[in-house]
Order: structure tokens, then C-alpha cells, then sequence
């Protein structure tokens, strides 16, 4: 059994749980240490059983062998093969993700447990876990933040007046591929002039014109580990106004990195580009949170924004992204990814820009 | 109110609901008309709802007015605002997507109701309507599948020895954005001589040899619409073993095709494939169903299956793809796509090889 499997096991006993199914993709990944997708895994301090079917059982069966993971092939309804399990297992409390599993899903495990076991929402563990990352973890984030870097600088070159939003981005997405990247790891923005007012905009026909921004939101996925980074271009003149706000993006920005430490409070750090940005008069433009964790998912926790609970611990990776959106104009969104060491932290993405 | 949601209105009368809260993205992008994502729709006789936030809603709004839907622009806990809602348009039966919603979810909805409404699973409402596609989302499928013909074509003269799965995937999907596409529909797989017997197989850094065959497994997006087509070519002598798997699946495919019309038993189209390969001594090389339904989402309803009940009507719109896995040693797998006619059905990518 790998330490993640051991660690999760120990919160199971805290939790007075016999097992836990674990049914988020990205979790199950992160226990079994390889990508997976449309499986469940069974973890208890005795054994974890992985399930999935034909399409991918003997491509996982291998790799599950080296984590101590036994693999089961599904045939008949998923959630009965899991039950049977259970009872071989002679597990009575069994815990499941109830911020995942659906309703249905609940409901048809319940009836194949037929009484025998009951089922406990269990919380985020897993994502808990995921939080902190290990030295591996950070080694394949620092790899997809620097294929990044490079197809930023790849992106520099080729934008220009003329060129259409989505071949930027076509071009982007197989530039990354032939530095390593198995994948983008969203789908790459580029917003162009008035598109960038519009946080999530997706690449269309628009053809980019001179003296106009282009915001750049792209990342990448390396052995399953993402990175997500914004930055602004310019093609030609930048007016006073574009410029005023890039300025206090960057410095509201700037202001939230120096706070990041351990201990500190997320909902402070987000407050601190958030209290900037409204001194500056544009407070009603910047709606979403400041960041949010990256690892094995683009957005996981924890989240730094006005209503989190938690404080900041060694480990943790994540966005530090204000924005500023003038609906109709333009936007601009700087956005860099740290890494909270024992004193302070990191910006994993320093040197790019 | 358009027609889709008009469709749906109609339901919840005979289900006995006031309104149904829809979370399903896809089934939100199916009634509003537009790619959606993050946001909730309440959809009620009188009036329908759209909850999304500040990141999206200005792009939202205007494409929202033109379906006759109401925007919501999230501030604070998203069921406390649909609670709200709920309570202002004096709903006391509320419908919910069951196999969308997870148990967390619904515990906060509840909560937030405070008792003043009830809450019902409500089956996949959207979905059944998302099988039938009307001519507008024929056309958009027509077009993705169109796109994805132009690719394979490109496909064909970029493969050769020496090259890597991942750089053909990354030229692919190069290429389809400057024919049109928004998107890939999924990961493309690119599976090179033994990968080609994992029917998931991401792509590699393995170089191409020659005398093998590359699976190829490709889908655009076009207007949110999906193709899902898969394809096997050869470089050079094709072993004996080879080709006569590459004939059972063809012909299964073939075969399964003839007796699509409507009124058809989906398990039994499914069977016919099966059973002919199963006849031809690989039954065990093939272990996933038949097909699926590909409209919105690459993979949705009606899934062709030995378990599936229902039979098929015109405007249907799904893959068949037999495919026989020899592990270790090579797959082959064909997807065509096909749409129920009123009479039999027409092989939407019959012009693509």
C-alpha cells in the first residue's frame, strides 16, 4: 500500500469508517498514481480494490500491481459488484464522497448493500490530502509550468494583428504537445480587444487588431499534473486607461504574494488584492475569487477567495489571479502560481512572462 | 420560451411538477441554445430561470433574452438564491436531475428550502428530449463529422513510420480548429501497433513502425456538437491475422447497420455485431457495447447495448463501432455514425475513409 493510500486509511479509522468508495476521478488518480477514469476504488486498511471495465482493465492491472491495489473487471451493475465486495470484506461502515456521488448513484448502492452496511458521507478527504503536495507532485507541476513558459513565448511571436483568436489557439495547443504536454489542460483562452471584458471567453473567428490587448489564459497537463497562467500582450499603444488598470492588477497582485506564508489566512490573502483593486475605484470589476489549488485538477483546493475558512499550509500550489473587467472594453487578469514553502512561498512561475 | 423548454414544461405538468431545476450543463446548453457552464436553470411553465456568475453572466445576458430566459447573477450560497426563487414563484414541487445532482447538493437545496417545497427526482427529462435531434442539430453534427473527414484525410498523409502517437494527435488537433471546430470533442486517440489494443489508449511518445496499424479515434466540436468517428490505417504488409479481424469488424459493423430503422430493439442491433464476432471465434475480444448517442455530449443517450430497453426512433443520432481487442498484440475498432430515418437510417460519415 503507497503512503496516500496509508495516510487516507488512517483518516478512515479517525472517522470510526471500515472503507471508503472513492468515486472522483482525479482522486482515484491520485491514490492508484496513474490517470483513471470511469472506475471506482474501495480503500480500508485491510486491502483496496479498484474497479472499471474491459476498456481499461488491462492497461490499469500492471500499474495497480506496483501500488498493492487489487483490480476487479466490471460485468453486471457496477454498484452490486462493489457491494459484494463489501460484504466479503464484512465492511459495515462504509464511507462515500457525497460532494460527488450523486443522488442515484447513492440510492442504487444503498439498495445492493440490502441493508448489510450502511453508507457516511465522508467529506473531502481525498481532496484534503491532494492539497499538499509531495515532492513528485511539485517536480511535474514545475515540468508543465515550464512547457508553459515556452508556449508563452511561442505566443508572443505569433500573435499579430490579422490572426484569428482560434488559430492562436490551435497553434498553442500543438506547440505544447511537441514540448511534452500529454494535453492542454482547459480549453486555452485567448481573448482579444472587448472578448478579454469577458473572463471565460472562448477563442472565436475574431481577428485581432492593432493596438489592443490580448489575454492569454493557457495551461497544460504533465504526468497528470496542470498548470494555469494568464498574461496580457499588447500589440502596439496601450491607452492610459488599459494601462492604469494593468498597473493596479499587478500591483494588487504583487501586494497578495507577499502575504502568502504559512498560517496566513486564505480569506486575507484574497482581501488583500480585493481591498487594492477597490482603493483604485474598481472593486465592482473584479467578481471572481483571486485563485485556486492546481494539481491534478485545475481547480481544486484550497480556494482563495472572500469566504474561505482555512489559513495557508507548507505545500500547497495555487493561482494568484485579480482581474479587472470593464465590460464591452477590455480586461486584464495577471495570473502566476505559487508554491507556500516552510517560511513564506514561491512564485513557480516567476520567470515567464 | 422556445421549443425545447416548451417540451419540457410540458412534461413536468404530467410528472406533477411545478418546475425543474436543471444542473446538467449540457442539458442547460441543449434548452438555452448556447454553451453553458457553472450555472443552474429553473425551468417552470411560467417562467425560466438562468443562475450563473459574474464571470459569465454578461456574455449570458443577451443570448438568454432571446429564448425569453431570466438571468440570475450569483452573489452569495447558489441554493439559497434558487430557494429564493422558488419561493417568490410559489413552487411547492420540485423536480431535480437524480443522476446529476450529488448527495451534497441536494442536502443544501433542501436546507435551503426550509420545508416550504419538496424536492423530486425527475429522471432524465432533458436527456430524452436530447435524443431525438431536431434539423438544426443535424446540420451541426453533419458539419463536425464533415470537419473530422477533412482531418482523417490529413490524418492519412501525416502517418508514417517514425513518428509519434502524440505529434500526430497534435497536428490533428491543429488542423481542425482552422477547418472550423471549436474543439476536439475528446482526447484523440492515436494508438500505434500493440497500443491499439487498449481501446482507451492515450497517446505516446511510441514511435510509428512500419507494418503495423494506427487506430485512430477522433471527434470535433462544431457549434457544441459533437462527431465521434474511429478509423485504422496501415503502413505497409498487413498480416494475415490482421486482416481477417479487420474483415469480422467491418463486417459486424456492416451487418449491425442493416437492421437499424425505427421500432428496432437497440439490444438487438447490439447482438447482431456481437454475435457475428462472437460466431467468428472473438466474442471475448469485445467487451464494450455497440454504440452510444452523440449530439451535445460525445457520449449520451441511447447507448446500443446487450442491456439497453428501449427501441429506436427517427431523428436518433449514434455510433456503431465493434471493435476486437487482441491484448498486447493489436485492436481494431470502426465507428461510423448513423441517424434513424423515418424509414431505416443513413450513415451520417458513410463518404469518410
Amino acid at each position: 500500500m503507497n503512503i496516500r493510500l496509508k495516510n487516507l486509511s488512517q483518516r478512515l479509522k479517525r472517522e470510526l469508517l471500515d472503507c471508503i468508495l472513492v468515486t472522483a476521478a482525479a482522486n482515484i488518480s491520485y491514490l492508484v498514481k496513474f490517470k483513471s477514469r470511469d472506475s471506482y476504488l474501495l480503500v480500508s486498511k485491510k486491502k483496496s480494490v479498484y474497479f472499471t471495465d474491459s476498456r481499461y482493465i488491462d492497461e490499469a492491472r500492471p500499474l495497480l500491481k506496483r501500488e498493492g491495489i487489487s483490480a476487479v473487471n466490471i460485468h453486471g451493475p457496477v454498484f452490486e459488484e462493489i457491494a459484494r465486495e463489501c460484504e466479503d470484506l464484512k465492511f459495515r461502515r462504509i464511507g462515500f464522497e457525497g460532494h460527488v456521488m450523486t443522488c442515484l448513484e447513492h440510492r442504487r448502492l444503498a439498495a445492493s448493500l440490502k441493508g448489510k452496511a450502511r453508507l457516511f458521507p465522508s467529506g473531502e478527504l481525498v481532496e484534503e490530502l491532494r492539497q499538499i503536495k509531495d515532492a513528485s507532485e511539485i517536480a511535474f507541476i514545475k515540468q508543465a509550468l515550464k512547457i508553459t513558459g515556452l508556449t508563452l513565448g511561442f505566443a508572443r511571436k505569433i500573435i499579430r494583428p490579422g490572426r484569428k483568436e482560434l488559430e492562436i489557439a490551435a497553434e498553442l495547443e500543438r506547440f505544447i504537445r511537441f514540448q511534452g504536454a500529454s494535453n492542454a489542460a482547459f480549453d486555452i483562452i485567448v481573448a482579444s480587444g472587448p472578448n478579454s471584458s469577458y473572463p471565460h471567453h472562448a477563442p472565436t473567428n475574431r481577428i485581432i487588431r492593432k493596438n489592443e490587448p490580448v489575454l492569454i489564459d493557457i495551461g497544460v497537463e504533465y504526468k497528470g499534473y496542470k498548470s494555469d497562467l494568464t498574461r496580457v500582450y499588447f500589440l502596439g499603444k496601450i491607452n492610459n486607461l488599459t494601462q492604469r488598470v494593468h498597473k493596479v492588477v499587478l500591483q494588487a497582485q504583487q501586494l497578495a504574494i507577499k502575504e502568502i506564508r504559512p498560517g496566513a489566512k486564505m480569506a486575507e490573502i484574497d482581501g488583500v488584492s480585493r481591498g487594492y483593486i477597490a482603493r483604485q475605484g474598481f472593486g465592482k470589476c473584479f467578481g471572481h475569487s483571486l485563485g485556486h489549488g492546481v494539481g491534478l485538477e485545475t481547480h481544486e483546493g484550497p480556494r482563495i477567495s472572500t469566504t474561505s475558512k482555512g489559513v495557508l499550509r507548507p505545500g500547497m500550489v495555487f493561482t494568484v489571479e485579480p482581474g479587472v473587467y470593464l465590460a464591452g472594453k477590455f480586461g486584464i487578469r495577471l495570473e502566476d502560481m505559487v508554491l507556500v514553502t516552510k517560511k513564506g512561498c514561491v512564485v513557480l512561475s516567476v520567470s515567464i512572462n
